[in-house]
């Protein structure tokens, strides 16, 4: 006992976190690896994503995989190995356009598939991993591998790829507001941010904790590039031939970044509860045996009633841990919800419920055992949504609509600049350079008034977003 | 319209499978490629599996994910590369054992991650593919790359980890006969047989259609091998440093191949209810725009009913095909259940229920639309009932206990020899070369009969399953 005791003393103290304000970056990397999200793979620039941070991506997979297959789309897998001919074949499109290996093979695949209109539309994604060389790297946010969904498409017609990329485009949108509980600004990415072969490309652009923007999820309208370069046609209905209109649209680990970002705080972890592996924690709490048995008795009864209705819950019953030990551990990993027991609640027919968005004394409360199910369920809605407006208030103080350049070199010091733009790369590369900001995307909802470009003060019809960028 | 018709004559003509009883081996190959299952990648060997057969997948996962997490495992992920230096390493380990690639990586990890009995069990499980090197290769049954799940656990006893190795074999067992409807033989392999590194590896044998056995799932006791060779330590309760015990167990796409090559028939494939991507498809028939009008708008309410209802359900509206086509189209997918409705279903009130099981006449029968919904979920029980009545008749009319060697060596030829065997490796042997059999595996289930080994007549405690194997 004295020897579990003094572990759990050494834990703690290992548990402490750099400063959020003080060094982000510092406690970004170590909070990912305390919370055991992630580790580091023996292999330079690659991550071990731990059980916990890979229940976390099971159920980012979950709540975008509904939203796939209700809007029509199906999974599939690629091989992992190409032919050597088809890395070389890359180099040498006449089109410009060169395409990673997996697309490759995709547009191999479905050059064969497709021979007829009715064989359109193709509405495949994939949950897979890619491998890119990256110089330098952080878990999550940039790793030589990592995972994600990768949808490609192909269509009739313009139309319909336009109004698939847009489509996906609010499905990442609404999944990053809905679940994620992160206010995303959907847009336009500039020509120089464009995927290559892209003749459009769509994001979505998350302000992270620190003001700098995270580009979270991606939606190309690829024209007829790719089919062209693969080949890939159809006969119509009238027996022409045609070149397919095609779309690629991906969402990453990355945007476990985002919410470790977006929400988290010097304590730990904040996890949106429609996300968390764990929505709510009990930590039972007792002294003698005598306690022990009654509160552990009731623990369970109201985990069992809690798991019966839907809540994704788990109990802390390990032996020799004091309870600020487990509370600073469930913190850590951002339980939303911690429900407290103890010889008195258990007299008193009573649970204490602290919120992890809100944590001391303020954001403790005592409720009834009966129909704690439904408090609880309540509780974590109003977490979800306290979540969500706590970061759309912090993204809309630390976005301004700069009046002079001098403003807008300020204003992408510490957060988002929303200025007239004319659309000049040249303009955009000054920025760049000047700044270290660069244009995160031309949102889709414009008020229509002209301006003037907030670099060179030619004509402009549209605003975008400039910021600092992971 | 006339040209739709061709393209849909033609495309019957080519639905045309070789025969299941003359050539099951080309039965085979061409029921994969024509169900849409999988494809040929442009890499030998590889294989694309196509949104159809990643479906059935899924549902195995999900089937398989339950159980696991139901018995306190959790997922992770493990990356693609490892370091050069861990090749190396893995041909001087003084043990012997030479493990794969991927368990380097989780060894360097476990060693890092477990330092005391408070961090045991770990109960990992990994969804993943594996490259491996093969000659000869077949769509799902033996390619480069293959789907898998791999579970690693490591315990602090040799008693933990043999009842881990027991539950998990007990698991695949289960989910083959409850999920696949497919009946398995759970046993332990010889040490010829054993996975490299294992104290005792025990597999699930499913047969074949054509009588072959496949190897439909694995479960290691990896003793303190692996713990060995990378230095997996922990802290026992009296603060001793101890090796831990570990297992592996795996179940792989190959799984795909079993469901096909047990159930399927001259049709094509045959799905089990339980796992299959549509367990009902509606098929509405008609001649005028006025039959049309009315027949859709019933069969468009049906699937509605019938969604609601939890049947995984669509209907087949595609234009320009015969009702003669589409049958044969999702016959040869495997949909268990075929909804047929025209117009005389419309005025009546019912519609004609096709089991897949059983096709022409005899499979058929027309009920009431009030309680669609309650009759299709019962033939669909019963669907997954026959098809597991089915393979284990079948199973038991190809098994035979021969009375000499002779005997053996015919039973072989067509099914399962259950016989006493001696237990050495000379006679395995020696009736691998001589029968092409393998030693399948020494059933759980022992009548505990003394004998005399089939091939050298020595005093044999045993049976074992002997059969020539995919």
């Amino acid at each position: 006992m004295a020897q579990e005791k003094a572990t759990a003393g050494a834990r703690i103290s290992e548990l402490k976190l750099p400063s959020r304000s003080e060094d982000f970056s510092e406690w970004y990397n170590q909070l990912v690896l305390r919370a055991e999200l992630a580790d580091y793979a023996p292999v330079r620039g690659c991550m071990i994503v731990r059980p916990y941070g890979w229940a976390l991506w099971e159920n980012i997979q979950q709540a975008l995989d509904r939203r796939f297959k209700a809007t029509g789309h199906v999974n599939a897998a690629f091989p992992l190995l190409i032919p050597r001919s088809f890395i070389e074949k890359e180099k040498s499109h006449v089109t410009g356009f060169s395409p990673p290996p997996m697309e490759t093979i995709i547009g191999h695949a479905y050059a064969k598939w497709i021979q007829s209109y009715r064989d359109l539309p193709v509405l495949i994604n994939l949950w897979n991993s890619v491998v890119r060389w990256e110089l330098r790297t952080r878990l999550f946010l940039r790793t030589l591998e990592f995972f994600w969904q990768e949808g490609h498409t192909a269509h009739a017609t313009f139309e319909e790829a336009e109004a698939e990329t847009r489509q996906m485009l609010e499905i990442y949108a609404d999944f990053a507001a809905t679940d994620a509980a992160i206010p995303v600004i959907p847009g336009r990415k500039s020509e120089a941010e464009r995927f290559a072969g892209a003749d459009q490309t769509y994001s979505i652009e998350a302000m992270m904790g620190d003001g700098k923007a995270l580009q979270a999820g991606t939606s190309h309208n690829l024209g007829q590039n790719f089919a062209k370069a693969f080949e890939i046609r159809y006969l119509d209905k009238e027996g022409k031939l045609q070149y397919c209109w095609t779309t690629s649209w991906g969402l990453s680990t990355r945007f476990i970044g985002a919410i470790i970002m977006v929400h988290g705080d010097d304590q730990g972890l904040i996890l949106p509860p429609r996300l968390a592996p764990f929505q709510a924690v009990i930590v039972p709490i007792f002294k003698s045996d005598e306690e022990k048995a009654a509160v552990m008795e009731r623990a369970r009864k109201l985990r069992g009633e809690l798991a019966a209705a839907g809540v994704r819950v788990t109990s802390d019953e390990r032996e020799g841990l004091s309870p600020g030990y487990k509370f600073n551990d469930w913190e850590m990993r951002g339980v939303p919800l911690r429900v407290e027991i103890g010889p008195k609640d258990v007299a008193k027919g009573t649970v204490v419920l602290a919120r992890r968005d809100n944590p001391g004394r303020e954001g403790k409360s005592s409720v009834s055992q009966d129909g704690l199910a439904g408090a609880v369920a309540r509780m974590l809605d109003g977490i979800q949504t306290a979540l969500y407006q706590r970061a759309l208030a912090f993204r809309e103080a630390n976005t301004r609509e700069p009046a002079s350049y001098a403003e807008f070199k300020a204003a992408v010091e510490t957060g988002f600049a929303i200025s007239h733009w004319c659309g000049g790369s040249k303009c955009e590369e000054q920025i760049k350079e000047e700044t270290k900001a660069t244009m995160r995307c031309i949102p889709l909802e414009q008020s229509g008034q002209p301006g003037r470009c907030i670099r060179c003060g030619e004509p402009a019809t549209e605003k975008a977003i400039f910021a600092r960028a992971y």
